[in-house]
């Protein structure tokens, strides 16, 4: 659990809304539910707005109770439902969806989603002047300035149960496995993943394969049981990459095989963890609200939770070295 | 449980031996189990061949205790390995086994394994004249003989974990998911899964795909919910279908998204199904032996264990319809 | 998957009712859903009876749709509530729900619950003459007369899964575990978990427990790895059985551990089998209706679907020897 | 993953050993195998010593490679078992371990386990001056001085999986269910596990239960909805307390059902998390060996790993604060 940071409430709000939006990640249903009901506990009315940034746009806007929450904290996906909306890149289409919310009444707003979605937020925010907090909501980690984002816990345990089924094949038969993992610019699911399943090898976006990477792989018929590996290999921007690494190891006289674990790391239950955070995400989120922020994201730093500037969501700090640590990790247990 | 056929012993065993052949299956390991504490049971000490076929022939063959089949019913994979060994198909290979198995004093086998492995198998007792029995191990279920096969179970309730997965973002995001799961020549685990995973289609392989199939799902957005479908795809013989399909459903309008289930669906601890089945059919195969059968597999049919002969393993009885409750089934639950 | 009978429809209705009744068992959900989906793919209108037959009484009674079993079949519990309802063993009573469900115009009723809400609905199909099919929904798969009932695979399931757990730590510690699993009358979660867990012994409700029972654990020190042991206790009618089993085992030097599994055997997202089983009985119970059928079970017997009358569910019939076939394999398997 | 301090390698050894102690936790095979494979990296011969102290107190050490920890990382126990050896509060028992271990030639130890046998770990490097790395290994996350402990998250997960199976019942029968989880000193599982499992109520350790604790339980038969509840219970010190709580309930009207989850918490596969912390751990302790600590545990605080002098593992650094972090958020989010 969290620190959580002791804030003044200095400000008051009638009316709030939550939406979710890009990439849906197990837990904001959590992060949805503890939104609703710290509006609540606080006084104040809270509406859902459907589909992302569309529903902001169409006014698909409806109120929320502590009902409309009750069994959520449990479930993947999200019952605000989620969409990419490009509309919303329109300065004119942020002004339409300003105009919806202040219709209602609605003073404030909660984003929950990753950083395109953040992006959106923060530009809303400084042209509307409506506060808005952000929420991290994205199974790939890729937000810097956080250590953690809602739906990561649980897309490495859900990758991890899927490797822990292919290991079995891969040691009943002796043969190396190549498993892709999902991670575009990002390779943080890659590296957990990696300690975490006892791989062999992690391919990271920016890994260089070359022609000797392999090379400790035994081909020897008669070292079966060293025959065997796991390959995690990050999604990455080309599609062809793990196609590619099974062309040369075939070369090199293995017979790879290709898992493309793909979607099924979105969905899912999600762990205590991101429950967890997501609970205390969306708390905070109504906190930060009241003690006067508009236009920051609650992020995670050394343990704590913080007040991270919109402005400044792509900068990582120093302290939270997860890529040294996978690093300097990696190099010791492989 | 299935119910256990009365058997009259009539021969005895001093030694016996057991492999695993092709492609792994969650239950191998319980089978192996109970080869071992069965024959033990009957005052017959039962050897482990390693990596199938091959290790028959390469005379890699170990003896097994209650000890070393401890701890493994729940494990997935095979802790004899397993290989595919096309040398097997050569008589003189078969005969070079036969020598190893006699030296050693071997006086019967257990082949656990898939269609291919049986057919070995049946090849191996007919020539030799030594008693063999074939357990039908194959997540596929494409024994036709058979109801059931070990592996089917675990290999369906895997693939259901990742749909329910993949609908949460289905239903999320509106968006239609096409899931291919196992099955080249035989539509058994999607059937079921297209069942329990509340499909909207199911395309087995000998489905024929028209350019109406796919006609009532929604391409409106007013119709959001409506939007979301899963179509469960049998991996079927070419590799292209699914891409096809899915290329066809873009020129619907439609944004669908592809996840390949793939080897996830081999591994894994098994469920209890799995466990009763394979311990059960590892049992079975012992007393079968001891009853004089020697070209047998154990197969299940209405409810009830039987001895298969091994030549007609590939004869449906009609009774056994999976496939007309499946058609029966699927037009009313739709 | 079970064989379908072949059915000729010769009623026709125009509403019906269902409604799930005593403890809840996973699988309810995909058997509602598959009632209410046949319904309307014969045209007929069907409704949810809230509470079980509580509902009834009250009139909480509510037209469903396909839209309203959307995205269940996946889910625990039961969407329609249950309840045991002590009332309606009074005649007058159940005359009351009749008069509740005639001025609704509903004409036959579909019944999902264990042996006593079966024997309610037996009564008032008897008196009041109104078609009603019973599905057999409960985790102890105790209803003689069918093979398998809806919640008995998941219970095993999750009873299995806590099993592998707690065998981690007897393992570790050398250590012997008491586990009592459900079942107050019916040893059958026992009998297979016993056999798929792995178990060193099983007490079934029917088990005479005597004092050289577990005479064959070792208490050694030396025997560091044999020391441990899992006991399978079926919960029985005697609450303190378990603790009488400890108490001797403590006597005879060991250090027992207890575990009651409890009510988490109850819930939980149903497995493969049990969605397909629970669609099946659901579509089969709406194609009873229309065959005529009006006092009668879905019930399963040698891997077929069929029509049991609801006077005799009580009755074994002799081919389905679960008991038999537990007896044999253990003798074997231990 | 958490921060890895930079350590300046200043000492050598030729061979170390490892140990498992007091009540397993999942991950302890992770930490074995990553203490196991950092040393052989740094050129040094690890042992593993069986059953805890007591393997120490007998010489029931054996050599450890790294085929020796292949494929343990995702199982649950510990293969090096594990023992309560209370001889070992002796300091007679302590000097003659370190002999058995100075005539192996073995130069420094890691110690998994909990507080107690980290105490044990403490005197043994005072007196003896070997050096001692202690690992904090156990479910309970007591240990004040660190923020996680191997085998934590693994636990809450476990606890909520059985949670979120009650819930269905729960809600099926509008019933209350009291669920008691591990910790009988520390409120840690039960705060965590109250929060990600949406409970109505949470008995910590030190919550005064008072006659007015649950006055917000519906006990209406009108509102079946509301009248479900589930309430978390820390083990605590009085086996009781769970069972007097239920008879308060019953005297308000209620029919509460108790469920305590016991050991199942305990094991089973680590989480990603627990995977990746133990690895972490394992190989940072074979670095602060190298680095001169001595009489150290690897700890965890503000997001990085720490080296705490076994002196102070009973001191909680005020930052740290999962206490207040639950409290803030429970009154928020309840």
């Amino acid at each position: 659990m969290y620190a959580v940071p002791e804030l003044k409430p200095c400000h008051s709000f009638s009316r709030i809304a939550v939406l979710t939006s890009g990439g849906d990640a197990p837990g904001m249903n959590a992060a949805v539910r503890a939104v609703v009901r710290t509006a609540i506990a606080r006084g104040i009315d809270c509406f859902g707005v459907h589909r992302g940034y569309s529903g902001l746009v169409d006014g698909d806007i409806r109120p929320m109770t502590s009902r409309s929450v009750k069994n959520i904290i449990q479930r993947g996906g999200t019952i605000l439902k989620s969409d990419r909306c490009l509309e919303f890149k329109e300065q004119a289409i942020r002004w339409q969806a300003y105009e919806t919310l202040t219709e209602m009444g609605i003073e404030a707003l909660v984003v929950i989603g990753g950083d395109g979605s953040l992006a959106g937020a923060r530009l809303f925010a400084k042209e509307t002047g409506m506060p808005v907090i952000g929420l991290p909501g994205t199974i790939d980690n890729d937000i810097p300035a956080s250590d953690d984002t809602i739906g990561f816990d649980t897309a490495v345990n859900t990758a991890l149960d899927a490797i822990d089924r292919i290991r079995d094949t891969a040691d009943s038969h002796g043969r190396v496995f190549l498993v892709e993992v999902m991670g575009r610019n990002s390779g943080h699911i890659a590296s957990e993943v990696g300690i975490a399943g006892g791989a062999d090898f992690v391919v990271l976006p920016e890994t260089e394969v070359r022609s000797d990477t392999f090379q400790e792989l035994s081909t020897e018929r008669t070292r079966f049981e060293e025959k065997s590996a796991l390959i995690i290999v990050a999604e990455g921007e080309n599609e062809q990459r793990i196609h590619q690494i099974a062309g040369d190891l075939k070369q090199q006289g293995h017979e790879p095989r290709i898992c493309i674990l793909g979607h099924t790391q979105r969905g899912g239950s999600p762990t205590g963890h991101d429950r967890v955070l997501a609970s205390g995400m969306g708390a905070i989120a109504v906190e930060f609200l009241l003690a006067g922020y508009g236009c920051h994201m609650v992020g995670v730093r050394s343990g704590a939770f913080f007040a991270c500037p919109l402005d400044e969501i792509h900068l990582a700090h120093p302290e939270s070295a997860a890529e040294q640590s996978f690093d300097s990790l990696w190099r010791l247990l492989k």
